[in-house]
Protein backbone atom coordinates (compact mmCIF):
# COMPACT_ATOMS: atom_id res chain seq x y z
CA UNK A 1 0.00 0.00 0.00
CA UNK A 2 1.39 3.38 -0.60
CA UNK A 3 0.34 7.04 0.08
CA UNK A 4 0.94 7.97 -3.65
CA UNK A 5 -2.23 10.86 -4.24
CA UNK A 6 -4.95 9.11 -6.73
CA UNK A 7 -3.03 5.59 -6.06
CA UNK A 8 -5.16 2.50 -4.23
CA UNK A 9 -4.59 4.40 -0.77
CA UNK A 10 -5.84 7.65 -2.17
CA UNK A 11 -9.12 5.88 -3.34
CA UNK A 12 -9.46 4.10 0.32
CA UNK A 13 -9.52 6.71 2.17
CA UNK A 14 -11.68 8.39 -0.35
CA UNK A 15 -14.65 5.68 0.15
CA UNK A 16 -13.71 5.20 4.06
CA UNK A 17 -14.57 8.75 4.54
CA UNK A 18 -17.38 8.85 2.19
CA UNK A 19 -18.86 6.09 4.20
CA UNK A 20 -17.71 7.94 7.52
CA UNK A 21 -20.05 10.93 6.59
CA UNK A 22 -22.73 8.84 5.80
CA UNK A 23 -22.96 6.31 8.85
CA UNK A 24 -22.34 9.63 11.26
CA UNK A 25 -25.65 10.74 9.36
CA UNK A 26 -27.08 7.60 9.89
CA UNK A 27 -26.33 7.18 13.37
CA UNK A 28 -24.77 9.60 14.99
CA UNK A 29 -21.63 9.57 16.61
CA UNK A 30 -22.64 7.74 19.97
CA UNK A 31 -24.42 5.06 17.28
CA UNK A 32 -21.16 4.64 14.63
CA UNK A 33 -18.92 1.73 14.63
CA UNK A 34 -15.62 1.21 12.32
CA UNK A 35 -17.12 -2.33 11.30
CA UNK A 36 -20.20 0.03 10.15
CA UNK A 37 -17.97 1.85 8.05
CA UNK A 38 -15.79 -0.93 6.71
CA UNK A 39 -18.77 -2.72 5.76
CA UNK A 40 -20.46 0.52 3.70
CA UNK A 41 -17.14 1.08 2.04
CA UNK A 42 -16.93 -2.15 0.76
CA UNK A 43 -13.69 -2.13 2.86
CA UNK A 44 -12.24 -4.77 4.57
CA UNK A 45 -12.67 -4.12 8.77
CA UNK A 46 -8.97 -4.65 9.39
CA UNK A 47 -7.61 -2.34 7.17
CA UNK A 48 -9.99 0.64 8.66
CA UNK A 49 -8.95 -0.55 11.80
CA UNK A 50 -4.87 -0.54 10.99
CA UNK A 51 -4.79 2.65 9.60
CA UNK A 52 -7.51 4.84 11.77
CA UNK A 53 -8.45 2.75 14.46
CA UNK A 54 -10.97 4.66 15.99
CA UNK A 55 -14.17 6.44 15.07
CA UNK A 56 -12.89 9.55 16.50
CA UNK A 57 -9.84 9.21 14.14
CA UNK A 58 -11.98 8.89 11.06
CA UNK A 59 -14.06 11.84 11.71
CA UNK A 60 -11.43 13.43 12.19
CA UNK A 61 -9.84 12.76 8.75
CA UNK A 62 -13.05 13.59 7.18
CA UNK A 63 -13.54 16.80 8.49
CA UNK A 64 -9.71 17.10 7.18
CA UNK A 65 -10.08 16.19 3.96
CA UNK A 66 -13.20 18.48 3.59
CA UNK A 67 -10.69 21.02 4.60
CA UNK A 68 -8.55 20.29 1.86
CA UNK A 69 -11.07 20.86 -0.71
CA UNK A 70 -10.81 24.22 -2.27
CA UNK A 71 -14.00 26.87 -1.24
CA UNK A 72 -14.10 29.53 -3.95
CA UNK A 73 -15.10 32.61 -2.29
CA UNK A 74 -17.31 34.86 -3.63
CA UNK A 75 -16.24 37.61 -5.60
CA UNK A 76 -19.22 40.24 -6.43
CA UNK A 77 -17.41 43.34 -6.73
CA UNK A 78 -18.65 44.78 -3.19
CA UNK A 79 -17.77 43.98 0.11
CA UNK A 80 -21.57 44.11 1.22
CA UNK A 81 -22.35 41.71 -1.78
CA UNK A 82 -19.37 39.19 -0.61
CA UNK A 83 -21.07 38.91 2.81
CA UNK A 84 -24.24 38.51 1.72
CA UNK A 85 -23.36 35.58 -0.74
CA UNK A 86 -21.35 34.13 1.90
CA UNK A 87 -24.40 33.85 4.45
CA UNK A 88 -26.62 32.89 1.92
CA UNK A 89 -24.53 29.72 1.27
CA UNK A 90 -25.09 29.23 4.95
CA UNK A 91 -29.15 29.75 4.53
CA UNK A 92 -28.94 27.22 1.19
CA UNK A 93 -27.00 24.75 2.98
CA UNK A 94 -29.11 24.37 5.99
CA UNK A 95 -32.57 24.70 4.84
CA UNK A 96 -31.30 21.68 2.35
CA UNK A 97 -31.70 18.59 4.84
CA UNK A 98 -29.48 16.83 2.07
CA UNK A 99 -26.54 19.33 2.72
CA UNK A 100 -27.32 20.25 6.25
CA UNK A 101 -27.44 16.39 7.70
CA UNK A 102 -23.28 15.82 7.90
CA UNK A 103 -22.86 19.78 9.23
CA UNK A 104 -25.19 18.84 12.16
CA UNK A 105 -23.72 15.61 12.96
CA UNK A 106 -20.23 17.20 13.23
CA UNK A 107 -21.65 19.40 15.45
CA UNK A 108 -23.70 17.22 17.41
CA UNK A 109 -20.55 14.93 17.61
CA UNK A 110 -18.03 17.64 18.71
CA UNK A 111 -20.51 17.95 21.74
CA UNK A 112 -19.57 14.29 22.02
CA UNK A 113 -15.78 13.69 21.45
CA UNK A 114 -12.78 16.44 21.87
CA UNK A 115 -11.49 14.66 19.08
CA UNK A 116 -13.83 15.60 16.53
CA UNK A 117 -14.08 18.80 18.64
CA UNK A 118 -10.37 19.86 17.35
CA UNK A 119 -11.29 18.40 13.70
CA UNK A 120 -14.35 21.06 13.75
CA UNK A 121 -12.49 23.93 15.13
CA UNK A 122 -9.49 23.31 13.10
CA UNK A 123 -12.30 23.12 9.68
CA UNK A 124 -14.02 26.52 11.01
CA UNK A 125 -10.46 28.12 11.28
CA UNK A 126 -9.76 27.13 7.47
CA UNK A 127 -12.99 27.99 6.06
CA UNK A 128 -12.91 31.47 7.77
CA UNK A 129 -9.44 31.95 6.72
CA UNK A 130 -10.70 30.87 3.13
CA UNK A 131 -14.08 33.47 3.28
CA UNK A 132 -11.77 36.22 5.35
CA UNK A 133 -10.60 36.70 1.59
CA UNK A 134 -13.30 38.76 0.84
CA UNK A 135 -12.55 41.36 3.48
CA UNK A 136 -8.71 41.23 2.72
CA UNK A 137 -9.67 42.42 -0.61
CA UNK A 138 -12.41 45.44 0.59
CA UNK A 139 -9.56 46.95 2.64
CA UNK A 140 -7.03 47.04 -0.18
CA UNK A 141 -9.97 48.51 -2.62
CA UNK A 142 -10.50 51.33 0.59
CA UNK A 143 -13.90 50.09 1.32
CA UNK A 144 -13.15 49.62 5.31
CA UNK A 145 -10.53 50.22 7.39
CA UNK A 146 -7.21 48.52 7.70
CA UNK A 147 -7.40 47.50 11.08
CA UNK A 148 -10.54 45.18 10.85
CA UNK A 149 -10.72 41.85 12.17
CA UNK A 150 -11.41 40.01 8.72
CA UNK A 151 -11.66 36.98 10.61
CA UNK A 152 -14.49 38.69 12.94
CA UNK A 153 -16.41 39.92 10.20
CA UNK A 154 -16.90 36.67 8.60
CA UNK A 155 -17.90 35.59 12.51
CA UNK A 156 -20.57 38.12 12.85
CA UNK A 157 -21.96 37.54 9.34
CA UNK A 158 -22.91 33.77 9.87
CA UNK A 159 -23.11 33.75 13.56
CA UNK A 160 -26.91 34.94 13.72
CA UNK A 161 -27.72 32.00 11.52
CA UNK A 162 -26.16 29.45 13.48
CA UNK A 163 -27.85 30.63 16.35
CA UNK A 164 -30.87 30.36 14.70
CA UNK A 165 -30.44 26.81 13.70
CA UNK A 166 -28.70 25.54 16.49
CA UNK A 167 -29.42 27.02 19.49
CA UNK A 168 -33.24 28.51 19.33
CA UNK A 169 -34.18 26.00 16.34
CA UNK A 170 -35.80 29.14 14.42
CA UNK A 171 -36.33 29.82 10.89
CA UNK A 172 -33.52 30.86 8.56
CA UNK A 173 -34.31 32.60 5.17
CA UNK A 174 -32.41 34.88 2.74
CA UNK A 175 -33.52 38.14 4.44
CA UNK A 176 -32.10 36.99 7.77
CA UNK A 177 -28.74 36.06 5.31
CA UNK A 178 -28.87 39.36 4.03
CA UNK A 179 -29.61 41.05 7.79
CA UNK A 180 -26.43 39.30 9.39
CA UNK A 181 -24.48 40.13 6.41
CA UNK A 182 -25.24 43.98 7.11
CA UNK A 183 -25.68 44.26 10.17
CA UNK A 184 -21.77 42.77 10.53
CA UNK A 185 -20.76 45.18 8.03
CA UNK A 186 -21.93 48.54 9.90
CA UNK A 187 -20.47 47.25 12.94
CA UNK A 188 -17.36 46.81 10.78
CA UNK A 189 -17.51 50.04 9.33
CA UNK A 190 -18.02 51.17 12.85
CA UNK A 191 -14.57 50.04 14.24
CA UNK A 192 -16.15 47.38 16.29
CA UNK A 193 -14.56 44.40 14.58
CA UNK A 194 -11.14 46.37 15.07
CA UNK A 195 -8.49 43.63 15.34
CA UNK A 196 -7.08 44.90 18.24
CA UNK A 197 -10.06 45.66 20.59
CA UNK A 198 -9.83 48.41 23.39
CA UNK A 199 -10.98 45.79 25.77
CA UNK B 1 -50.73 12.60 45.07
CA UNK B 2 -52.18 15.98 44.49
CA UNK B 3 -51.00 18.91 41.91
CA UNK B 4 -50.66 21.62 44.78
CA UNK B 5 -48.26 23.55 44.43
CA UNK B 6 -45.47 23.10 47.12
CA UNK B 7 -47.91 19.25 47.90
CA UNK B 8 -45.81 16.51 47.56
CA UNK B 9 -46.59 16.14 43.60
CA UNK B 10 -44.51 19.60 43.57
CA UNK B 11 -41.45 18.33 45.83
CA UNK B 12 -41.32 15.30 43.98
CA UNK B 13 -41.15 16.87 40.13
CA UNK B 14 -37.99 19.13 41.50
CA UNK B 15 -36.37 16.17 42.70
CA UNK B 16 -36.99 14.30 39.45
CA UNK B 17 -36.34 17.57 37.36
CA UNK B 18 -33.06 17.69 39.21
CA UNK B 19 -32.29 14.15 38.89
CA UNK B 20 -33.07 14.68 35.12
CA UNK B 21 -30.41 17.49 34.58
CA UNK B 22 -27.89 15.78 36.51
CA UNK B 23 -28.68 12.36 34.00
CA UNK B 24 -28.27 14.41 30.99
CA UNK B 25 -25.29 15.82 31.99
CA UNK B 26 -23.65 12.78 33.21
CA UNK B 27 -24.53 10.79 30.18
CA UNK B 28 -26.06 12.66 27.39
CA UNK B 29 -30.02 12.06 25.56
CA UNK B 30 -28.82 8.68 24.58
CA UNK B 31 -27.25 7.47 27.47
CA UNK B 32 -30.19 8.59 29.29
CA UNK B 33 -33.08 6.09 31.10
CA UNK B 34 -35.67 7.11 32.65
CA UNK B 35 -34.59 4.02 35.49
CA UNK B 36 -31.43 5.70 36.32
CA UNK B 37 -33.11 9.39 36.71
CA UNK B 38 -36.12 7.37 39.38
CA UNK B 39 -32.73 6.25 41.21
CA UNK B 40 -30.90 9.35 41.50
CA UNK B 41 -34.08 11.11 42.46
CA UNK B 42 -35.06 8.62 44.84
CA UNK B 43 -38.21 8.21 43.62
CA UNK B 44 -39.60 4.19 42.75
CA UNK B 45 -39.18 4.34 39.24
CA UNK B 46 -43.13 3.41 38.40
CA UNK B 47 -43.78 6.61 39.62
CA UNK B 48 -41.65 8.80 36.91
CA UNK B 49 -43.18 6.13 34.10
CA UNK B 50 -46.76 6.70 35.40
CA UNK B 51 -46.12 10.80 35.30
CA UNK B 52 -42.97 11.38 32.54
CA UNK B 53 -43.46 7.94 31.04
CA UNK B 54 -40.18 8.67 28.41
CA UNK B 55 -36.89 10.54 28.49
CA UNK B 56 -37.98 12.91 26.27
CA UNK B 57 -41.03 13.80 28.17
CA UNK B 58 -38.41 14.49 31.73
CA UNK B 59 -36.00 16.38 29.28
CA UNK B 60 -39.14 18.88 28.13
CA UNK B 61 -40.63 19.27 31.29
CA UNK B 62 -37.29 19.94 33.07
CA UNK B 63 -36.56 22.85 30.31
CA UNK B 64 -40.36 23.61 31.18
CA UNK B 65 -39.61 23.64 34.81
CA UNK B 66 -36.28 26.30 33.88
CA UNK B 67 -38.83 28.56 31.95
CA UNK B 68 -40.89 29.53 34.58
CA UNK B 69 -38.25 30.31 36.36
CA UNK B 70 -38.48 33.78 36.69
CA UNK B 71 -35.14 35.65 35.04
CA UNK B 72 -34.36 39.37 36.05
CA UNK B 73 -33.22 41.72 32.97
CA UNK B 74 -30.74 44.01 33.62
CA UNK B 75 -31.45 47.71 34.12
CA UNK B 76 -28.22 49.55 34.10
CA UNK B 77 -29.52 52.65 33.33
CA UNK B 78 -28.63 52.47 29.68
CA UNK B 79 -29.59 50.31 26.82
CA UNK B 80 -25.90 49.31 25.96
CA UNK B 81 -25.32 48.26 29.30
CA UNK B 82 -27.92 45.86 29.56
CA UNK B 83 -27.27 44.39 26.43
CA UNK B 84 -23.38 43.82 27.70
CA UNK B 85 -24.68 43.05 30.75
CA UNK B 86 -26.72 40.22 28.95
CA UNK B 87 -23.73 39.11 26.79
CA UNK B 88 -22.09 38.93 29.68
CA UNK B 89 -23.71 36.50 31.56
CA UNK B 90 -23.55 34.23 28.44
CA UNK B 91 -19.94 34.50 28.63
CA UNK B 92 -20.31 33.85 33.05
CA UNK B 93 -22.25 30.86 32.35
CA UNK B 94 -20.72 28.99 29.19
CA UNK B 95 -16.88 29.62 30.78
CA UNK B 96 -18.30 28.07 34.35
CA UNK B 97 -18.18 24.19 33.83
CA UNK B 98 -20.76 23.89 36.59
CA UNK B 99 -22.98 26.16 34.76
CA UNK B 100 -22.55 25.57 30.95
CA UNK B 101 -23.01 21.70 31.47
CA UNK B 102 -26.70 21.76 31.38
CA UNK B 103 -27.18 23.99 28.43
CA UNK B 104 -24.36 21.97 26.42
CA UNK B 105 -26.69 18.69 27.21
CA UNK B 106 -29.19 20.48 26.09
CA UNK B 107 -28.00 21.39 22.90
CA UNK B 108 -27.17 18.36 22.15
CA UNK B 109 -30.27 16.57 23.29
CA UNK B 110 -31.83 18.49 21.16
CA UNK B 111 -29.97 17.22 18.24
CA UNK B 112 -30.97 14.04 18.79
CA UNK B 113 -34.94 14.35 19.85
CA UNK B 114 -37.63 16.42 18.20
CA UNK B 115 -39.34 16.52 21.77
CA UNK B 116 -36.10 18.23 23.19
CA UNK B 117 -35.69 20.38 20.12
CA UNK B 118 -38.88 22.12 20.97
CA UNK B 119 -38.71 22.30 24.30
CA UNK B 120 -35.30 23.68 23.86
CA UNK B 121 -37.05 26.67 21.18
CA UNK B 122 -39.55 27.22 23.57
CA UNK B 123 -37.25 27.86 26.25
CA UNK B 124 -35.27 30.41 24.20
CA UNK B 125 -38.21 31.96 22.83
CA UNK B 126 -39.26 32.72 26.78
CA UNK B 127 -35.78 33.94 27.29
CA UNK B 128 -35.66 36.18 24.60
CA UNK B 129 -38.70 37.44 25.12
CA UNK B 130 -37.82 38.54 29.29
CA UNK B 131 -34.23 39.63 27.87
CA UNK B 132 -36.46 42.20 25.34
CA UNK B 133 -37.47 43.88 27.99
CA UNK B 134 -34.40 46.31 28.21
CA UNK B 135 -35.02 46.98 24.55
CA UNK B 136 -38.62 47.96 24.76
CA UNK B 137 -37.51 50.00 27.74
CA UNK B 138 -34.63 51.65 26.07
CA UNK B 139 -37.62 52.81 23.05
CA UNK B 140 -39.86 54.18 25.89
CA UNK B 141 -36.70 56.22 26.97
CA UNK B 142 -36.07 57.61 23.21
CA UNK B 143 -33.15 55.78 22.68
CA UNK B 144 -34.22 53.78 19.97
CA UNK B 145 -36.33 53.76 16.83
CA UNK B 146 -39.41 52.33 17.72
CA UNK B 147 -39.66 50.16 15.27
CA UNK B 148 -36.81 47.98 15.87
CA UNK B 149 -37.38 44.42 16.54
CA UNK B 150 -36.50 43.91 20.52
CA UNK B 151 -36.07 40.15 20.00
CA UNK B 152 -33.67 40.49 17.39
CA UNK B 153 -31.93 42.67 18.50
CA UNK B 154 -31.58 40.41 21.60
CA UNK B 155 -30.31 37.62 19.24
CA UNK B 156 -27.60 39.71 17.80
CA UNK B 157 -26.23 40.39 21.18
CA UNK B 158 -25.93 36.44 21.74
CA UNK B 159 -25.34 35.28 18.86
CA UNK B 160 -21.07 35.78 18.22
CA UNK B 161 -20.74 34.49 21.27
CA UNK B 162 -23.12 30.96 20.79
CA UNK B 163 -21.32 30.72 17.08
CA UNK B 164 -17.87 30.15 18.87
CA UNK B 165 -19.35 28.58 21.58
CA UNK B 166 -21.01 25.78 19.52
CA UNK B 167 -19.61 25.94 16.36
CA UNK B 168 -16.37 27.25 15.91
CA UNK B 169 -14.80 26.02 19.09
CA UNK B 170 -13.11 29.08 20.13
CA UNK B 171 -12.48 31.02 23.23
CA UNK B 172 -15.05 34.41 24.57
CA UNK B 173 -14.51 36.54 27.56
CA UNK B 174 -15.93 39.63 28.74
CA UNK B 175 -14.41 41.58 25.54
CA UNK B 176 -16.02 39.34 23.08
CA UNK B 177 -19.24 39.89 24.90
CA UNK B 178 -18.91 43.86 24.96
CA UNK B 179 -18.06 43.36 21.71
CA UNK B 180 -21.23 41.40 20.71
CA UNK B 181 -22.96 43.92 22.54
CA UNK B 182 -21.93 47.17 20.87
CA UNK B 183 -22.25 45.90 17.29
CA UNK B 184 -25.68 44.51 17.71
CA UNK B 185 -26.53 47.74 18.86
CA UNK B 186 -25.05 49.68 16.08
CA UNK B 187 -26.79 47.72 13.63
CA UNK B 188 -29.87 48.45 15.56
CA UNK B 189 -29.59 52.21 15.34
CA UNK B 190 -28.60 51.83 11.58
CA UNK B 191 -32.54 50.57 11.11
CA UNK B 192 -30.86 47.34 10.37
CA UNK B 193 -33.20 45.27 13.21
CA UNK B 194 -36.35 47.15 12.15
CA UNK B 195 -39.28 44.35 12.85
CA UNK B 196 -40.43 45.03 9.32
CA UNK B 197 -37.74 44.43 7.51
CA UNK B 198 -37.33 45.15 3.63
CA UNK B 199 -36.67 42.26 3.10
Amino acid sequence: MTNRPGGRSARVRAVVLEATYAELVRCGYLGMTVENVADRAGVHKTTVYRRWGTVDVLIADALDSSRDVEWPAPDTGSLEGDLIAIATEVVDVFTDPARSAVPEAVVTAALQSSRARQAKKDFYASRHAQAAVVVTRAIQRGELAADTDAVELIRFTCAPLYYRIFITGEPIDHAAAERAARAALVAARAGLLAAAPNA
